[in-house]
């Protein structure tokens, strides 16, 4: 784990988004709140805020730090389940894994909460969006192709 | 979290994979033994195997369950790296998210050791590919249009 | 650690209840959806499900044990909120200790959420209601006097 | 989880109490240490402790942060068992939950330890004591009817 | 982590030892109770007790197992501290490494206990004593010369 | 956890060894690559950082701290494994626990995929050899006697 020490404390957020692909009729049955194990939603939401916190145990080299926010949305499209997440700190070292693993788990439980009804669904990305603070500056992805321009969430 | 408790203990196992794009210098660099945080492939197959360990904690309504095995196989592409993890128990439920969280752990593993020269890497398919044993039986992916076939371990 | 080694693994069961008092201008903020952290009531109800995974890293002396069910009930009151956890495993031991983790965590988690409107609420009992399984048996607690009978989760 | 990036790091304290109530004769055989589990306060006191660090992983909107002090005390009166929590930061939020999950845990520690003789203990009252520090002040509880006052640790 | 699920579950034990070296003077002062940070035997055997439960998220290749019984014992001698720790299962593998880490962890916890006024102290010897179950079988250490005999606990 | 909060962060390191003694044939089996369970040394030198996270889990009354480095050094000599680890923050407390924690983690991790080889490995010391930054200051274990010297990592 390298030295952060030298570093002064700044304020850092990370945006990331993850997009999972399911049956048209598995998102129906989401937003009907048909999902025999409970609201998907809503646990995604919450799992993906806790996992944030869980990061530095699954990536081994992450600091420890301390998260100021996590914010994590998720909401349906047609055929599929989008997440965005947003984390801040005033540290040390950036959050982009602290996004990401937070997206991941949303996503990961929406599968888990689905799957007995669509073991197919696949998740087709998962990337940081956007990073801002620290040494390194601000980052942010390109814009995409129009084809997946709609990946924000709805107003 | 369903009762499974009504379920007899038989053996399960469950196979997925993750596919991380990367740009191709940054390979080569993992190949190369440049990256400066360590040995990438090996770190992402570490922590691939002990966050199978901490699927409960993520996953909401994931039963915590004795694991038998956990195998995760990591290798480089042209411009990416690929996960492959295969569980398996002899328990009342399936490991399907054990071996979808050990994959997205590895590739996230990978993410962050690169970070610092890449950071527009994108997890871009994290996916079940095989289950087996328990009620529902078994179930395999179809298979993918040819180019994205090469998605096997090599020998 | 007490020896559970030679005990057979039976089918058992917990109940425990936990009753938040608070203003029930609180419980009608919860009611209407209005507290600024989010769903109070699913929130608690998830947190309940995780906690009950994390008892032997609070308990000193629980054995870690494969749960097969964990469901946990959050309801408001006029003025509270009720709790009903119940937990199933079929292991050497009892899950008494689960049941009240979960009923504690869902409490603690619908305290969190609303403490910046209602610094006052009490936890005003948490209890086990009932276990079945194992070598002590069956047991339950007496019926209450008729003023706190209805702890009964609605219909 | 709120975002408290803006807010200044400040000293901050949290004190909450909790009251197990149980046959007279279990609090004797705790006093006279002939519970087969081992020292119960001993126990209870050390649990408290390590529970308040895990606090962030039982409460999901609960910021991880950085503890200064934790203090817990577990004393026996005729008929019960008493904890006290102290919970000191210098952070950007209070740790209200760390000093509640505090005294929750000891008191389920000592629940689990002597269930064997007496599983029909209640835990009669979980509460917030005192708060300083952060944007919200202080706060301390009203003074209760005579009946309960003895809540204070014996000098 | 190795494919334990074709194995039988069957009954293990393993027993393993830690010997921590410290001045005369710190271990009076332990037996004293005048350690500022607390009752020092008493804390090290409930931390080795909860090590043991910890140890797939310290050791990366033990499988998660549900252990039957975790013994700790810490007694001191003239010019240290001694741990011994027995641990058992009903599983498909062994507990070696859940009595090693639970030894050190009492050992680690004496350490930090006593590290203010005797910094220098050495855990001078972490083994296994005895393991026995599995394909395995049984093993013991051989005697060790007369000098370190003593390590045996107090009758 | 005695009050840290009055402390000034300042910046604070440990420095840390652990010796493992095992067969001449084992340690040629690890340098080989020939032990069954992978690359021996890779996974210790990732199980000691993974573990200086855990240590407030571990040792109950070390304070959660933000770690700003953890480095760890595992080789082989003729007949042992030697470890080294250095842990750094900028924080109220000192990182002796955590330098500790992630040098015996390593040394467990170097038994667990050794041991069905040589059970009979022995760590044979673990102790802190160095420690700078808060109010006690520097400290540094005398020298050892000459046989012992070799503890340092090769260049």
């Amino acid at each position: 784990m390298v030295d952060v020490g030298g570093k002064p404390r700044t304020e850092r957020v990370a945006v990331a988004t993850a997009r999972l692909r399911m049956k048209p009729a598995t998102v129906r049955r989401i937003v009907a709140g048909k999902v025999e194990k409970g609201d998907v939603l809503a646990a995604a939401q919450l799992a993906g805020v806790m996992a944030a916190k869980h990061t530095p145990d699954l990536v081994p080299l992450c600091h420890p730090i301390a998260l100021s926010a996590v914010e994590v949305e998720v909401w349906t499209r047609r055929a599929g389940v989008d997440v965005r997440t947003e984390v801040r700190t005033v540290d040390r070292t950036g959050v982009e894994m602290e996004a990401l693993t937070a997206a991941a788990a949303a996503a990961l439980t929406v599968y888990d909460m689905c799957k007995s009804v669509d073991r197919g669904m696949v998740l087709e990305s998962l990337q940081l969006e956007h990073k801002a603070g620290g040494r390194s500056g601000t980052w942010s992805r390109r814009a995409r192709p129009s084809g997946r321009k709609k990946r924000k969430a709805p107003a």
